[in-house]
């Protein structure tokens, strides 16, 4: 028997390179960016763009703020960062000191301030809007662009709402809206559109340039059908104490379960804290190893900050050290993200955050 | 026009302060002890641990796991800190080179595993199950105990499941428990019971210890009545870009918002790579101030990574790079938790964790 208090989250960065390759090849001849904002969805931005820049070859990435791109711009230091945040006033001097940043511009009064604030050696990105009603240009600021304006930028991008719907009308009506605007407004400019859920809708969608994120993490952006990503992420968390649960007992903050028959319960060292979805209490399922077998126990009461509580009734065998897996390649974050009511990517960008997991690189 | 791009987490280290304070002198004669695990609920340990140390005179403090501990260590030191997680494999050289770090035990197994790695200069606390159901020795363990066993402690404490509910039956069913377990067991022991919630359970609740986390950082732990605490935590983020949106269009992903009539949008600046939950899809509030005015707005189809898009129709005077405010004294953490289906603490420990918000401490 061990005594073990903390959770582990391990990260396979040979599953994540795989995939990064996998994806890369299916929008050939289109360049494969690798989408790296919110410190990597949360697994590392420190480990994950040394490993894309030089094993893939990897020379694109996209950040969100120009804080991200700052931190990896040293170790990648002939790739292009895009920030699609933008420029402003509080990042403008981040911009000045790293050449390898270059600002997303995605309305007029943001363009206005990187003219007033010119970076010579610097063509930015103009994001264009084409149904997702986020962050781009309208057509009636377009066409208010002149030609001087339009010869600034060094590429045009949109983004997709429903690219992980496959039949979904949206996604033939943000094609033709982009294919319409660039045509119009961008002749000559390189363009980017899919992200990698588009990446699965086929050759019309990739342009010059995909942006690999959440399918690289593991991610099942074309839930319509079985994942073809490998799993990257697992997430296991030591039993602190195992005990017999009699019937009639509450179990949790605000006594939300009651055993209505003996239960035997395991409290395992992990909760909200560390990024595990509050909305698991009562519905979550965690699993433990017994040699070739897995069996499945379920969250019971209220996920506390540091804490689970477990039915783990029938389960033999089981004791105090033994590593309870809350997400692994049989049980990935997508089902767990179906089981609390969220998406994966949630999930994935609270979790790797936590400074308390130990954190385990694998290759 | 100020041109912006990234999210603001104010922290009030003077409410925070106050708080504490207060929820002290409520419990006086106990001593307030401090609970700043997963970094200080996520407002950062290193500023909050100082402030209560040196200020407040605050010499007996919480974490969770070894690793949060021995990162205060060197700013309390002078000060206990208890170890809830306990101890184990995985963190007993932590509790070797830091003398300041008290185990919680919470099981027999590693209460065996202590007496193995006896830190000759440590008198571990003993947590004790009185309906919870989380961790703690059951009574059956508490009997097996020697006499030289039950000399180890230094302290006994169990947990509340229901101190934000005055009057649920669990409190003096727990209350009695405790009670009559401390007086068989451990009559001589100081003993903890209340966390902040259970503060304002009256005294037979204080014991000689309080557990004071959640009120403290702000949270109302007492919803039966207004909140007495002061808000501590303030989220704002820029106005990123303002749109039209005409009738007939979608917003977002999944296209889960469709315009009835023409609308004007505001896209701001934080997302849930932020930490603001994705359940505010659709229904979360954000708020403008304009002059002495505050100006509702309401989210609108799914939060993304980085960003929210905000119904803001009928908001007059509002320009890009203006200020959004997510959550502040009239609109709090616990509102956000009810519009989105969660409980504060969960939003607290994830907003602070992300390294892309410009954190502020104010006084």
């Amino acid at each position: 028997m061990s005594i073990l208090t903390q959770p582990i989250l391990e990260i396979n960065l040979s599953n994540l390179l795989e995939n990064f390759l996998t994806l890369e090849k299916i929008a050939k001849p289109a360049i494969a960016a690798a989408v790296v904002k919110d410190d990597a969805y949360g697994l590392g931005a420190e480990q994950i763009v040394p490993l894309l820049y030089d094993t893939a070859g990897c020379r694109h990435f996209f950040v969100a703020h120009a804080v991200e791109g700052m931190k990896i711009a040293p170790l990648a230091d002939k790739a292009v960062i895009y920030v699609l945040q933008g420029i402003g006033e509080d990042n403008l001097e981040i911009f000045k000191q790293f050449p390898q940043l270059v600002p997303v511009i995605s309305c007029p009064e943001m363009f206005a301030f990187f003219k007033q604030n010119r970076l010579p050696d610097r063509k930015p990105v103009i994001h264009i809007e084409t149904g997702l009603n986020r962050l781009g240009f309208r057509e009636n600021e377009l066409a208010a662009l002149s030609k001087a304006d339009i010869d600034e930028f060094s590429l045009v991008m949109s983004h997709l709402a429903c690219g992980d719907e496959k039949d979904h009308f949206m996604n033939s009506y943000q094609f033709e809206n982009f294919k319409r605007l660039k045509d119009l407004y961008f002749p000559k400019l390189p363009a980017s559109l899919a992200a990698s859920d588009g990446v699965f809708l086929g050759h019309d969608f990739h342009w010059n340039m995909v942006r690999l994120g959440a399918a690289m993490y593991g991610i099942n952006t074309a839930p319509y059908r079985e994942n073809q990503m490998k799993n990257v992420v697992t997430v296991r968390a030591p039993v602190l104490q195992i005990e017999d649960l009699a019937k009639g007992q509450f179990v949790g903050y605000s006594a939300t379960y009651r055993a209505n028959t003996n239960r035997k319960i395991a409290i395992v060292s992990i909760g909200y804290g560390d990024g595990l979805p509050r909305s698991l209490s009562n519905v979550g399922k965690v699993f433990f190893k017994d040699g070739k077998d897995l069996h499945e126990g379920r969250i019971i009461g209220r996920v506390s900050m540091d804490n689970v509580i477990c039915d783990v009734t029938g389960i033999n065998n089981l004791k105090v050290g033994d590593t309870a897996y809350m997400a692994a390649d049989f049980y990935t974050l997508d089902d767990m993200g179906r089981d609390a009511g969220t998406i994966s990517y949630e999930i994935m960008s609270r979790l790797g955050k936590n400074q308390r997991f130990i954190r385990k690189y694998v290759r």
